[in-house]
This record gives structure tokens, sequence and C-alpha cells, in this order.
């Protein structure tokens, strides 16, 4: 992907035939059980993938691991129909998914969503939309958290929105600062009927659904920018090699060797926490969804703090799309945005204790 | 220029328009001397100014003050031909300016420039080529930096290079992070022949006069980093009176709470760096480069923080192109490359008395 | 008082000749008026003043200046009896004062205290107790809000306590961290009858009075923080030129050249937000509130954060007694803990008018 | 070791008995092998131990932690004959030993120390002094490294000097900021005779030795400091629900829940990155020399600043020596400055491949 990242981002492709690509290589499940096509690899092997696909486009990596996570919600949530229905498909990419927790009034309190689902014989019918839908508009499957039931968390349900479905648009594409090679567009629902039979789990359980799922989210959005800093340490590092001034090349400046010790050591710090998060929610430790919040929490911000100083490394040349470090630097920038339901629902062992 | 700084960005327009507009207020010539049309105003003024304007649109207020650098820089350093010839055009903005002292091998190390300048009867020829040139390609005016002499900063003289004299050229566009209104080009020099009378001050003052005009450039960079800041505290207040979450607007939460007023203060205090800055440069005072340094370099990375943070503050919406707080960060990244000549050089009062 | 600090703190003295020394040149009363014995100074001159005494001893300063603003209070509070009764011996520091606001269950939440004065004929009962009180002990006039009336601010009166009074005594001296030239004792109210005469203005304007005294109290104490903040950058100036590692003095190190330009920097910005707010409360500016909070805030934060990087520039001797810079370190921590009332009564202007 | 922590650091107590019940339990040569009296367990163990311990008293597990290393180095470098003769009485610390690396003129430059050792018979003939030696006066056996060759770290050799060797005497008990249970003296030799068979392996291996030993030094220096922040971050979170502000306890800010949750994820991320050094040193990893060096870097950094924060957190009684967060503060923040030999020799692996 490395050498396509800065045209997916300037003419803002969505690369569908790369992407398949990768799914023959086996990520487009790659936590998703065999018998419906997935790879079945760990927690802790998709935190490497994500790591190292970043490295080549972390806009693209960022919605192959949304995708990944709406064909593990399925595969862990669904019936035998329901996965052998959608699995196969999403696995091999064939079909790509989104997923559709967020509202325009409820970001970080996803728990008060009001997209409303109302039973009508064997359908549901969907009013209300979705924002910051990653892939909206362009993809095929949409997982929507919807209430079928009364306030708070346990009035929600999860739905598998096929596209095509009567009643269902997309607002405009987003212009974004960056994660420009996968459209991001509002999800509307105007009447839109969806079949029972498309119901992840019980009425009622979609909240925990989405919850779950996000676990997994932060440990794949944290190891998306471990790849980003990666790549940016080793770009600042190469421009530091070449790069004169003062007679000498920028590598013989100890404020520079320090500066660029002090980010590679924070990016093994960041590493470590991913892998640690990612072995916990595998294993279903009791600290797991601590630890991913920890880990989500931590890894982005540090790892935008690293890129944007191997920007600042790279002098004026840092701020020019010819270079690759600017685009990590703001493919990344949302990663600390997203997901910060983290911080508010506020699994952190210490504070649940507190008193 | 508030409503049309998106535009400009995403369509990389240079508005040549609106800052002829900007000139009539008396903006083109700020602190030149008003025998040649400029204001004739202090450089606590133009700080007061560029401030408000780059609330307004950065890029474009950060071109108007390299303009505005040069315009001092022929009215200070220039005879009175000179000062006729070129300053009332520059300060009704009839004709723009670039300062090109920036080399592909030289950014920080300006001292060891390339650029020769060779002496052949009543011209100069030059060659070699600048990098990073604010408005290069579409202005008229070019305060060049070049080597006439020998090596170091004893050797460099300033020359006035007209557009269209005959082997001036230039780059392509630069696709830049920000600072879109202003174009960004190479600007090189083949066997180009400028006369001598073309010459600010007596050969061997270049270096000195870049870096008086640089004073200056400083305070106005980081003039326009507050701008920028300053915006953004009000757009992140504004969004947290509206935006609500957990039942209550963001303006209720502590943890918002206390990060605003954290912002506010940092701004406060950039604030008066600069205008204690300004004055000092405007009165001559000893410690006057020391604080124009200290300014920059504390004024570009704390306002850099602020936007940033009032970016994340907007949640999803930070990122998205509809909404400015995001333009502010793209644009002030850059005021944290430039000039770190200040840095290298040193002139911090504590280092060159250190032994 | 700097060839005597060291001593003072290791061996916790309360100088009380030195500071009569101080009051000799007008420190006792620096803002009080002349006619009970003041200097008349302005806010800017006290700030000056107390920046450079802490230069010698911060925890001696620091008690100075809440002596000071004790001084104050009486004088602005006070009818002409009081005044003349106490100011002139305080100004003198014949007698020294205590500020006695905080009790073991309202820090910061000030207005809540529990100190209860009853009124009995022409005397007032108070019972209750005060922590953390400077001087406490060993002072001679205690100026104390106690609740006269109702919950909350309004019912809160500010009483001058004299030291021998039946009922009023002390706890043990706190061991602490720093601040070792002051005693700290709790201040204990039973049955303790003080003359309704000592009242400081009407009932129910306690409160008040005391966070009028806080404004100039923030700044006096920001003050000191930058007298340590001076000597540290200046004794890690020193160190870095005598000591030799590598085969040349610190002081040829870039990184130690960046990180003392950079604690300089924020030296000066500190510098002048505490000049600003001085100014701004000297001349009534209803934004003097916020910018004493603002400078509160801020430089006690920053001077302790370049204290600790001037010991660490120290290495190995940072850590021992017998270098000064650990004892700035240590005797401004406590500045960051002090009068955060600031921040949570908010009285930040972006924060007020918010929605 | 906790309920005597206050009274060592107050009182300036080796607590030589309590130590011994430590070695009682196996912690006098944790990663000393077991023929010779040690516990035989990994790095990884060495690491849990030494935190575990230092949640009780950070001085004394620190000293402890420099007497393993020195027991390790006679295991590890030594003969059989130097093995049986020492490592035996210190595991069970019936002996204690000083690490003798830094002088007065060499910190960081530990490669440029001058005390010299002149080979005469079967005797080396010391002479210089070593600086800031832990248990330096207290302990019995010192591991001293010496100039018996030319410049350089080539030169240098490693001799063990027995207390009441004729021409070794010390200097005074240094007074320090924390640290206080350990005592801290110059050792000086004046033509002092070590036998020829105390050189732990071959003349010019000394400095191979000093750093081989300071691997495993940083990652016990590191767990000592975990210790402390896992205590503060404890010690905080109680404070947190006793102590009532504004009618609720602290627990109940939004700021602080947010503050305390930052701190646990970077005591977190501390513990990853020092466990993961441990096993790459005990497996013998190419890496291993820079993951020892992140971890010190990163970790003691960042749990100075836990502690830092959580003396904060307890307002003004964090400033009291009655509670003990603020002993951990003094006590780990000699650990930033310890052995910072880390980064001068610069052995971080993206800096070494630099060019």
């Amino acid at each position: 992907m490395a050498p396509h990242m800065a045209e997916w981002d300037l003419k803002e492709i969505f690369p569908v035939e790369a992407m398949r690509k990768a799914a023959q290589l086996g990520f487009g499940g790659i936590y998703v059980n065999p018998d419906v096509g997935g790879s079945g690899l760990s927690r802790l092997d998709t935190s490497i993938i994500f790591e190292a696909l970043s490295t080549g486009c972390v806009s693209t990596t960022a919605y192959i691991s949304i995708h990944n996570m709406c064909a593990w919600m399925i595969d862990t949530f669904g019936n035998n129909e329901q996965r052998e229905k959608f699995c196969p498909d999403l696995c091999a990419m064939q079909k790509f998914a989104s997923y559709c927790l967020t509202e325009p009034g409820s970001g970080s309190d996803a728990a008060s969503l009001l997209t409303s689902a109302t039973l009508q014989g064997d359908h549901y019918i969907l009013n209300g939309s979705k924002a910051f839908i990653s892939g909206g508009g362009d993809t095929d499957v949409y997982v929507v958290m919807c209430r079928t039931g009364g306030k708070g968390p346990k009035g929600i349900s999860c739905l598998v929105v096929e596209k095509g479905t009567p009643g269902l648009s997309f607002g405009k594409k987003e212009k974004k600062v960056g994660w420009n090679s996968q459209p991001t567009r509002a999800v509307i629902f105007e009447d839109c009927a969806v079949p029972v039979i498309n119901r992840l789990g019980a009425e009622g359980e979609g909240f925990s659904i989405a919850m779950k799922g996000l676990n997994g989210g932060r440990i794949n959005i944290a190891s998306c920018s471990l790849g980003a800093a990666h790549a940016s340490v080793l770009l600042a590092r190469d421009h530091m090699c070449v790069r004169k001034q003062f007679g000498e090349t920028l590598s013989n400046s100890q404020f520079l060797q320090f500066k660029l010790a002090e980010m590679a050591t924070k990016l093994v710090a960041s590493r470590l926490l991913v892998r640690q998060a990612a072995v916990a929610l595998q294993e279903g430790r009791p600290e797991a969804v601590s630890l991913c919040s920890m880990a989500k929490l931590f890894v982005t911000d540090e790892c935008f703090s690293i890129c944007n100083q191997a920007l600042q490394i790279h002098g004026g040349y840092g701020y020019l799309k010819d270079y690759a470090v600017q685009q990590y630097v703001r493919d990344i920038r949302v990663h600390q945005i997203l997901e910060v339901i983290a911080m508010s629902s506020g699994p952190y062992p210490f504070l649940r204790k507190v008193c």
C-alpha cells in the first residue's frame, strides 16, 4: 500500500481492489473463525498485522480494522444462518462492512442513541441517523445499534442492514484532515424496514455487543497508531542521516539524538501496552477492558506526539505533501478522538474500586 | 477574511484582491515610514494587527506579514531611490514581495547559503536556488540573500530581484499541510542579471539585514499564532456550550472547564511575551533579540498546542473541514518550523554569557 | 538571607531578627498605607521585591508575603482604631501575623468552613480549628475567618485574634518537605472570647475580605516562585560552566543549552504574567481576578518545573543539601498546592461567560 | 519495612537488621547462583521483588538492589575462590557491598575515571576517590573500578576492596533530599594496597564488568520507581475516597478521576517496559541493553511524575512528613539522576544504526 498512500489521500480513493488483495492474505477476517472464512488468528496476531499494514497506509488499515471488527461481531454474536450469510463475503472483502454506533447527538455518550427500531411483523422499521460512519455509502453491510426498547443501554439492539434496503440513504461525503482513503458519511434511516432475522443477539443486547466489539476496536486503532509512529521514527532517522546543517548531518546533533531516543522509547512502551491488552483480551482476563482502554488512551496520544516530532525533525520538508510523515500525522490525529467512550464509561480498575 | 478562509484553503487561492483591500487600511506597510506610503506604526501595533487579522485567515495574514517584513527591509536598508521605487507599490500591495533566504541545503544554517552573485559591470549575475519561498512565482519583488564574497555571514549581500528578470524562474507549486492560501515555490536563478543599484546596503551586509528583518518576522509569526489560538479557544468554548453529552452541555464538564482555563492561561502568557518582545524591539533594547527568539519559540509551540486541544474538544467535528478549528491547527503547524534559526544561532542571553 | 537559608531550613529556624531587619527596609507592610507605618508601594513594586527576596530564601519570603497580606487586610478593611492598633507593629514586624482560613475539612472549598463565632455581649466566642497556618504558634496576630451566620460565604466574618487570648492554642509543629523556616501549626479555638471591636468589616463580609487578600496573595506567592526559578537558572548555568564531562564543560552540550534556553524562556513568560496581574490588580481592572488566578496557576507550575530541571542539570550534586537548588525545589513545591481555591472558584473569564 | 520508612528517613538509619531479615527470605543475592548462597532467580523475579519491597521503603530497597548488583558481579565475573570468599556473606547480608564507579570528576562520563591502581608485587596500590557511594563507610565490601592501564574504558580494572584495608577512608555523610536510610559518602584511597587476587576478571575488563552490572542496575532502580509509583497511586486513591470538598469526596471529581486514570495508565506502561527489559536481559537478547536503558529513562521519569501528582492530589497533606507520599517523591527523585550513563553512552538501537 505504501506506494499508493499519498495518491489515495490526495484523490480520496477507497482502494477496494487493494483491500481485496489483502483479504486474499487473510486480512478480511483476521480474528473471525475459519468455518466462515476467517483466519482464526489471535488478538495479538491481529495487533501485529495492523501495525505492519498501517506503516503502508494508516487510513486504509484503520478502515480494514473496522471491517474486521464488524465481521467478528457477526461471527461472535450471530447465529449460524447469519454467520454463513455474511461472514464469507466479508472475510473475502467481496462485501465491506461499516460500524454504526455514533449519532450526531451521541458520541462519547453512546448509550443515549436515538435511532429507533419499531417492530412491525417480521421487520423492524428504522428511523434516525448515524454520524461519522467509516465506509458509509461505499460499503455493503451496516452493523447498526438502534433503540428497540426504553432509555439507556438496555434498550439497544443490534441489526445488520444491507445496502439497497429501501429507506437507507447517506449524507454527503465529509472533507477531513486525514483518513481520506476511507469515505465518511452520515447513514440515514427513513422508515427503513430490516428483517427481524437480521438482529444480532437478543433484543436489548446491542449495547453490550457494541462495547465488546470496541474492546478489540481500541486495540486495533492503537495498533494502527503504532505503525504510523514506527514508520515516522524511521523516516526521521533517515532524514537525520541525509540532511546536513552547520556542516554535518542532523544525526550528529546531540539534541536530535536524544529526541529520537525518547521517541523510540515511547514507541516501545506503546507497543508493549497494546500487546499486553491484546493478550488479556484474547485470554478473557478480568483486567482486559481496563487494559484495552489504557492502551487506546496512552498509545494514540503518544504516537501522535511521536509522529508530530518526526515531522518537526523534517523541518520545512515535513510540511510538504511530498513527504509521508505529514500524512501519518494527519491520519492518526483522529485516533485520539475515536472511541473516547473508553474514558467516559470509566472502566479503569483503580477508579471502579475507588470507594 | 473569515468567511473565505475555508475556500482559500481548499482551492489554494492567493487572495490578491482581499489583500489589496487590507492595504487600503494600511496593512501593506504597517511599520514602513509614511513618506513612502507606509503606516508608520510601531511593532506593538503591528503585533496587535496581525493577531487580529489571523483570526480571519492565518495563512493569508502570515503572507502579509512576510510582505511587510520585506517592505520594511527596503524602507530601512534601502537608499532613497530604492525606497521610492519599491515601497509605495508594496505598501499599496499593487506589488507583492517575497523573502528569499532559505535554500534547499541551508535552512537553520542560513549563513551557509550558496546562491552566488558575481559582479559583471553594473550587474550581479545570480546562480542558485531558494526553497520554500512564500508567494514565490505569484509575487513581484524578491528580496534575495546571495553570496558576493567569501564563506560565512560576512560574504552575503542582499539584492532586490524583480519578476520578469531573465534567468529568474520558479519550481512547481508545493502541496502543503496548510498555509494553502499562499503559494510556495522554489525560486531559481540561472545567469540572472540584477542591476547593482538593486543592492540593499553595502556588500557583505546581507546577512545582518536578513537577521534584522527576522527579528520582526518572529514577532509577526508569533502574532499570527496568537490569533489562531484566540479564535480556537473561542470556538472550543462555543462548542462546549452547544454540544450535549450525558444529558448536559460539555461546558458542565469539570475536566473540560479546567482544560479551557489552562488553554486561556497559556494564551495570555503567550500574548504577553509577544507584546513585550515587540516593545523591546521598537525601543531597541539590548534584550530585544533574545525576547523575539523567546517569543517565537514559546508562542508558536504553545499556540499549536492550544489549537490542537481545541480540535480535541470538538470531538469528531474537529476533524472535519466544515469546522474552522482544524484549519487553524494545520496553518500554524508550520510556525513551529519557520525561523528556527532563532534557536540555532543561540541569542539567548543566559547562554551567551554562559562562561 | 541567602547565606542563612540552608541553616534556617535544616534547623527549622523562624528568623525573627532577619525579618525585622527586612521590616526596617520597609518590607513589613509594602503595600500598606504610610500613615500606619506602611511603605505605600504598588502591587508591581511588591512583586519585584518578593521575587528578589525569595532568591535569598523562599520560605522566609513566602511567610513575609503572608504577613504583608494580613497587614494589608487590616489596613484596608479595618477602621481607624484597628489600623492604628495593629498596623504599625506589623509593618515594623515587632508583631507577626498569620492568615487563618483553611480548616482540616475545608481547603479549596474555603466557604464551607466550620469555625463558629457566637456573639455573647461584646465578644464572639470562637470554637473550631484552622489547619496549615503559616507562623501559627510563633506569631502574635491571627486574622481568622469564622462563621457568624448561616451556611456559605455570606455567613463568614473576619476577626483579629491576639496571641494570649484564653482559649487560643496550637497544634504540634508540622514536619514538612520544605518551607522549614516558617513554623506551621494548627490553630485551635476552644471557647475563645474575641472582642467584637476586633471584627474587620461587617458581619458576613469575611469571605469577601479573605478572597480580596488572596488576589494579592496569589501574586505574592507566584513572585516567590519567580525568585526561586531565577536563582535556579543561574545556579544551573554556573554549574554548566564548571562541571566537565566527556572532556568539556556541560555548557558545550547542545542538549543542555537548549534546555537552559527553554527554562529561561518559561521564566520570562512567567514573570510577565505576574507583572501583568499585579498591574491589573493595582488598577482595579475587571480582569484582575482572572489574571491573578492565571498567574498563580501558570507560574507556580512552570517555576517548579524550572527548578526541578535545574536540579537535574546538577546531576548527583543536585540531590545534596550542600547545593541550594534542591531547597528551591522543596520550598516552592507547596506553592502549587496553596490557594487552589483559585481554580475551584473558577474566576476565568472564558468560563464564566461560557453559556 | 513500611511501618519504619518514615523513621528511617527522619533519623537517617541504615536498617541493618531489617535487611538481614530480608536476606533470610533470599533477597541478599536474588540473582546470584545458589551454590554460593544466592537465590538463583531470574531478572524478572528480581524486578517483581524490588517493586514489591520498594512500596515499603524505596531508599532501603534501592540500597539492597545495589548490594545485589555487587554480589552478582562477584558471582559472575569472579573465580571460584572469590565467589566462595565473598558471596555467601553478601547473600546472607552478614556483609554489605558498595558499588564504586562514579568519581567527583566523572559521572555520566564514567570511562574517564582517574582512580589509579599501580601494581606493586602482588598488590595494587590505589589512589583517588569515589563520590556518591551508597552505603559508603557502613559497608564491608567495595567493588571498585580503577585505572590499571591507559586512558579510556580499556584501561579500567575491577577490584574488590575490603573495609579495614589501610589507606581506605571515607568522606562525611552527605545530607540528601531523600534516600536517607542509606548513607552516602565519598570513598577515598590513599596508597591503599589491595591484593591482586581481589581483581575480578582480567586487567582492562573493569569497564565492561561495570556496564554489565549496570544493565541489571537500571532494571532494579526502575523497579524501585515502580513500587513508589504503585504505592502513591493507591495513597492518592485512598485520599480521594476520604477527603471531602464541596460536599463530596474527591473521588467524585471528574478531573481527579481522569488524572488518576492517567497515572494508572502510565504506571502500567512503565511496568511493562521494565518487565520486558528484564526478560530480554535474562535471555541475553541483542536488544537487551537498549531495553534496559529505555526502561530506566522512561520509568524513572514517569514514576516521579506519578508520585508528584499523587502528592498534589493530597493537597496540603501531601507536603507533610506525616504522609508517606512525599517520601516516595523525595526518594525516587534521585533515580532520574542515577546511571544517566544510559543516555550518554547511547545504546539506543535506532541511533547506533543511524547512518
